[in-house]
This record gives structure tokens, C-alpha cells and sequence, in this order.
């Protein structure tokens, strides 16, 4: 059976924003599988915003995205053809298949997707972004019952699960987003004690309401200013999960202008990547995936149709136009 | 026996540099001793940039410096007149005596000092200052053989012990100091593998070539350019003892400008007061004083002549100009 594929390549570095014509659509015929391979159809590719720093040339914690490959990106698929007794044809299985609707593995890297939650999860509250979330809150944050936990980007599809979780731990969780809309559903439907819009022009003020015991443990994805207004209010020993910046993607200013408080209220900052501490995630899969199941961890998707959408949705993700995960439906 | 005291009690709070008519030189009589109570007379009083903090009124880790109060400090002295058995007149102790000729106490916080190093060891690199050097560089930094640490403000009581217990872990240390004069003393009196002069010219070049594996540990003091030149240099994992921002004292800009650093090469950092940390000071005090003894550990003292010379030797000390441990002989 001869197949062709259609792949998203990076046709070039950004220069500033991310354009559409970043990348370049094409397709390729699918070669044949070698004994121990298999063949994945994609149905769901996920976007997230680390695939922005791939995409530049400097020196990060991963090797640039290669110019004229398919953008790297995790994936939840089924098996369609398959010379790997271990992923029979049925299977469905988590990777980071890339942006396209198919892709041979050797099985390495690939995980089986639990059956007792929706194939989109896997790739959102129960996949990368949920084991961020939990892996920044319970290692880095650490959070005591009845302590503040601020989370930025709370609409998100990590900054969502952070407050949540911190909810079940017994704390106070406080969100932070961008807009009415998306605070509100913050709030309202993941249960956060309170959601603030960072764009408000009292956005300081309201800051300081919300958090009149101060900030124990911040899980920081944005940067700038917004993390100098926590800062300012939080406690001694308090606690600062860096997981993303992503304010400074586009050339916006993320200086940490604010450094008194690092030293005056001995704060611990960690950067952290959730690919170093794979020894963890079994843990917190079984957490967040018997959450989701139980309808204990409740989730957003934001889902675009077709392959062809990848880009614009990218580029809707990078600035904020999601709520949720942002998915693309293959 | 009726005496007298001179004291230096603060008289306003700086705006912006330290002036020496921010304090007041007054005599007052000494009372008599009450049941449990002891007189010590002060040998050395210690001048440390934490006292800077303490004269604002903004809010820090230690409540603010009273006005119209003698001015905190640590200090070493003789006992001379006692009510209180555990210190009995001889006694040499170790104390929070403040910028005065005398104080009376009633033995809390007061430590004998040891006999086997000069008595104003004990309030550097065998006091307060060694404490802090052992504990951001042990508990925070904890360097591994073969690992580089580098340490700003380098020639002062805390970077010297830094960058010599460095080495003693089979470390490689960098210091940073202000001025030729410094840089030599760093490297050939301390024994550090380099030193570099943050005011040259070529700062950024020379601190790459001094640091060709990249730096692993930074013990920061001063804040500033300086520390996001570092911090473009950190390896993977790499460790911020953030101890002062002595840049920031007179109102300069202090901001971290560098930030992406700390996500994607996932660095710790950790601001601390030596003081939270009681608990270390034993088993601290024990190694830096073993040291001291066994001429392992060297250092440096600035020492300015009577109690009268504390306000412009503690503004020289803000600027810079003292070589190592600042003090004031009595």
C-alpha cells in the first residue's frame, strides 16, 4: 500500500514573531517499514510554546529545530501498519510525532495512551503539559495546605493544572491571564480561588487583594513585569517554579527588575524542563490520569481543524488567543 | 566604678549614599549591673554591607535600625565586670555589641571566642562572614571536585573565604573585584586560579577565557552587569548563591536583564540569611577556625583606628575601598 504524508517544515528562523510563511507545507510519499518499525496515523498533534525556542538558533537546553525538517511536536495516534509486536496495528500510542499525519517509529520514545481518558488528553492534563504542572508544583514549589500558589498563563493548558492541583494539596490557588474571559473561566470552571487579568489597569492592586496572606510559591510561565509584581508580594522562603518565559519570545522585555525580595525574603528561583526528570512521570501520569478519569482535574481544549491549520494556530497560541490546550485535529 | 560610653547611635536615614551625618557621636554613663548581667569592653567592632539594609525603613528580612539607637554590630571583647557565672571577667566573647566602646548583656547570644586564632578572626573569616562563605558555597552552591566557582566581590570578608574553600573542594575559583590591586591580592595572596577587575574594559572577554568549562557555582554579592555576564556563562544545572546586591544599596540599577539563562540551562537560584541557619554554625565555625589555625585559610583585614573612624570606614567599606575584613579597633 503506497502513502503519502504531509509535513510542516521550517522554511526559516523567525525574526521576531512567528510568520506563516515560517514554514512550508509538502508531501512525501512514506517509505516502507523495516522489521521493528511502525507506522503511526496521527490524530491529534499538540502546540506548545517550547516549540517557539526550537525554532531560534541560540543556545537553549534542546539543539535547534533543523532547517527543512518537519517541526518536531508530541502527537497521539493509532498504529496503522506495524513490524513491532510491541505496538500491534490498533494501538494507540503517544509520541512526538511532528507536525504531520504520519510518522514511522522503531518504538522507542512511544507510549501506549491510557483508555480511561479522551486520546486528547493525553497530550494535555494527562500528557507533557499536566507532568509539567505537577512536576514544578510538588518537586520545586512544594506547597504546604493553606499556602498561596500564584500560576501564571493560568488558562493555559499547564498553568491550569498547577492551580487545580494545588486546589486538591489544600492551598489557595490565584491565576493570572490575559482578559475577562479567560479569568472568568479560570474561576468559574476550574475552581481557582481567584483569577486576575494582567492587562487591568489595576492589575497591582488587585494583585495585592488577592493574596492578603502573600504569594508562598509562584509557577512562573510568562515573565516581565507580571513577575515583578509578584515578587514583590511574596513571602519569606517562598518558592518560584520557572517553567517558561514566554513574554520574551517575540523580543518583549523579561528583566527581573525587581531582584530585593530574591534576598530579602531568601526566595528559591529553579528553572526546570520536564524532559530531565522522566523518573517522575510515571508517578504523575497515574495522578493526573486518574484525576481526569474521576472528573477531578478539569480541562479546555482548544482544537484546530486539519493539518493545514498548524501554523495559524501556532501563531494564536504564542499570543494567547487559546484557552486550554491548543490542539490540532488531524 | 562609674564609666562612661561613646556611642554612635543612627541619626537619619540615608537618602541614597551614606553620609556621615546620617549618625551622632554620644557619651553616655553605664549603668550598674543587674543580677546576671556583664560588661564587655569591646576590642573590635565588625563593618558588614548588611548594616546598609538595616538603616532603611523598607521592609527586609530584619526589622529596620532604630533612629536615635546605637547602631548594630558584631563585635569582640573582654569581659570586665560580671554578675553572670558563665562569663566570668577575662572572659574574651563574641557579640552583637554594636558600634560602642561598652555593653552590658545578659549572655544571650554571646559566644566565647576561641583561643587558637587572633580575637578579630572572629568576626571574619572565623565569624559571621566564614559562615556565610561556608554556608552559600556548602549548602546552596555544593560544588563537586573539578566543578568552577566564581565569586563576585572576591576580596572582601566573605568572597575571600568563598574562593579558598572553593579550591580546598578541589574546585576551580574565580573571583571578581574591583581593581587591579584587588585582583592581584585575590589570586596572589588567596591563592584563587583567577581573578577579574569588573571595571575593565574587556570584563566579558576575560571572564570567558577564565571560565573555559563555564561556571558551575556563583556566589553573588553585588548584583548587577556583573552577574548577568555570569550568568550567560552558566553550565547546565548550575547553582546562584544569591548572598548580597550590594549594588543596589545607593539606588543602582540592579535588575537581571539575562533571565533566559535560568530556564534553559534550569539554574537554581537561592537567596539566604546566614542567620536563618543556626543549626550550621557549629560544624562552620569548626572547619573555618581549624583552617584559620593550620594557616590553610588567609585573610585579609582593613582596620580602621577608634570608635570615631566607624562612619567613614563603613562608607569607604560601601564603596568599596576596604581590602578584605573591615573592621574598627576600639
Amino acid at each position: 500500500m503506497s502513502r503519502t504524508n504531509k509535513q510542516w517544515l521550517l522554511a526559516r528562523r523567525p525574526q521576531g514573531a512567528v510568520q506563516p510563511a515560517d514554514f512550508e507545507l509538502v508531501e512525501r510519499p512514506v517509505s516502507a517499514l523495516a522489521e521493528g518499525q511502525l507506522l503511526v496515523q496521527h490524530q491529534y498533534l499538540s502546540l506548545d510554546p517550547y516549540m517557539r525556542g526550537r525554532m531560534d538558533e541560540a543556545k537553549s537546553y534542546a539543539a535547534p529545530q533543523p532547517l527543512g525538517e518537519p517541526m518536531i511536536g508530541g502527537t497521539v495516534g493509532e498504529v496503522v501498519e506495524s513490524r513491532n509486536s510491541s505496538f500491534p496495528v490498533g494501538s494507540l500510542v503517544v509520541g512526538m510525532g511532528g507536525w504531520q499525519q504520519l510518522s514511522i517509529s522503531d518504538g522507542r520514545g512511544l507510549m501506549p495512551a491510557p483508555r480511561n481518558v479522551p486520546p486528547s488528553v493525553c497530550l494535555g492534563a494527562a500528557g507533557m503539559p499536566g507532568v509539567t504542572a505537577w512536576y514544578g508544583l510538588t518537586q520545586i514549589g512544594k506547597p504546604r495546605s493553606g499556602e498561596t500558589v500564584v500560576v501564571s498563563a493560568a488558562a493555559g493548558a499547564v498553568g491550569s493544572v498547577v492551580g487545580q492541583l494545588a486546589r486538591l494539596r489544600g492551598c489557595r490557588a490565584v491565576g493570572i491571564a490575559g482578559g475577562p474571559e479567560k479569568c472568568r473561566h479560570v474561576v468559574e470552571e476550574l475552581g481557582f480561588d481567584a483569577c486576575l487579568d494582567y492587562r487591568a489597569a489595576d492589575f497591582r492592586a488587585a494583585l495585592k487583594a488577592a493574596v492578603p496572606g502573600g504569594v508562598d510559591v509562584l509557577f512562573e510561565n510568562v515573565g516581565g513585569g507580571v513577575l515583578d509584581a509578584v515578587l514583590a508580594r511574596m513571602n519569606a522562603f517562598g518558592r518560584v517554579a520557572l517553567c517558561g518565559l514566554i513574554a520574551g519570545y517575540d523580543g518583549q522585555d523579561i528583566a527581573i527588575r525587581n531582584v530585593r525580595p530574591l534576598l530579602t525574603s531568601r526566595i528559591l528561583v529553579q528553572g526546570f524542563i520536564v524532559s530531565d526528570h522522566l523518573e517522575v512521570w510515571p508517578e504523575a501520569l497515574r495522578e493526573l490520569t486518574g484525576l481526569v478519569a474521576a472528573g477531578k482535574l478539569r480541562y479546555r481544549e482548544t482544537v484546530a481543524q486539519g493539518l493545514e491549520s498548524a501554523p495559524r494556530a501556532f501563531i494564536g497560541l504564542l499570543k494567547g488567543e487559546n484557552l486550554g490546550k491548543q490542539l490540532v485535529k488531524l
